[in-house]
């Protein structure tokens, strides 16, 4: 399993994504799963990757070195795509060859070969953008209405994100909220787990403004979760018993 | 889908359950999905219900008419039950006699039939106690640990259970928590909904303290997701942002 997490709001994107993979419980390592893509200037690009890690660990490769679009014979990189919608085709196309090509040797071991990848950046004069690839190689674009997609395990984080997270919010605000979603979800799927990877894209800086590994440990971190703790705490314990069927109960 | 949670505690047990069912996004309805089996003096047993409605209501039908012990040959209800893990044995081969028969048709049809139950009770001389009963029959016992079992969408609402639900707390606390955990799952999956049926069995009572249904508007639950809102609100906005890489933001 895995947890990414990626915000895009007006004033530019925000991606997030744990370190832990697993092939059964009893077989636990950490892989980066936020990959920079980034020539400053002219692009920054940001993949996230959840699923089958040697599917998405060779579809990263083939984007770096070069993908075979099977409508014209052509080869592609990541790197050398003009708009943000060629990347999300480049990635879908990507994700759908690999899987391809491994899913009857995976089917055959009886493993899971899903995997899905979140893209989010800015090209040249191109607005910032947020995509999610599906392992089909279709993508859906993220939108103001809803402004964060996620990937792998998505469940415990998203009330926290449903929430909190507005299109016209501060950028700094978008990645303490999605750090915050990490919380319960670190809590609750042993298959998440620290550090965090995130990095912070300004819109139109065509430069990273933060590429940042969250230790186990962290300071910050652990002072918000102990704050976040407490708080919900605080307010459980303010709000009144439920007022039902009073007349069988002890006072 | 559907979301219901038991949660037994030193003062006895809390059982929810809402009532949303749905046949495909076109065709939800409103069933109910939290029994009742209840003889004061004797006996107080309820059994919440998730997965396939054919299925878990014809298990119920078993229950309430007589399940066939294969070993045995013998027929018994749940009402004759003498233990509570008795009942939950009967529960897991009424289950498991109603999915064999069905399967085969509703494979064919392409209709998931998965079920599942959480029993949950007092008999006679006999402690509180709450199961998890699954589709193959087999079961297993809630404990002072992580005094709470969830069947259906569990994933919203936990981490506020895991967060606040403990063993020594009060039982109207315990409620509450209960209650609390279908804010998140309500907003969250629209399979979840409205009106929210829910039972509250004191330790030694035999008897029901509260049946109860809570219905869309109600005003306890509108307060108490509003406090919530308002306080995860709060809390957030007091979390200061990030002082990761500072150099490169602006202030």
């Amino acid at each position: 399993m895995t947890y990414c997490c990626g915000i895009l709001v007006d004033e530019g994107l925000v991606m997030l994504a744990d370190t832990r993979t697993n092939a059964g419980v009893d077989n636990i390592s950490v892989f980066r799963k936020l990959h920079v893509f980034e020539a400053p200037g002219a692009h920054a690009i940001l993949v996230a990757t959840a699923g089958n890690l040697s599917v998405t660990q060779s579809a990263l490769s083939l984007l770096q070195t070069g993908v075979r679009d099977p409508e014209t014979g052509g080869m592609e990189t990541l790197a050398g795509c003009l708009t943000m919608f060629r990347a999300a085709q480049l990635c879908g196309i990507a994700l759908r060859t690999v899987t391809g090509s491994m899913k009857p040797g995976l089917e055959e071991a009886g493993v899971a070969y899903g995997a899905s990848l979140l893209l989010g950046g800015q090209i040249g004069g191109g607005p910032p953008t947020l995509y999610q690839i599906y392992g089909a190689g279709n993508f859906i674009e993220c939108g103001p209405d809803a402004p964060f997609l996620q990937i792998g395990e998505p469940k415990y984080g998203k009330p926290i994100l449903d929430r909190f997270i507005r299109w016209d919010m501060r950028l700094d605000e978008a990645l303490k909220i999605g750090l915050l979603s990490y919380d319960p979800t670190i809590r609750s799927n042993v298959a998440v787990g620290m550090p965090i990877d995130l990095a912070v894209l300004k819109r139109d800086a065509l430069k990273l403004e933060l590429n940042h590994r969250v230790e186990p440990g962290d300071a910050y971190f652990e002072e918000m979760s102990n704050r976040w703790a407490d708080a919900l705490q605080e307010a459980a314990d303010r709000i009144p018993p439920p007022p039902y069927g009073d007349e069988g109960r002890e006072s």
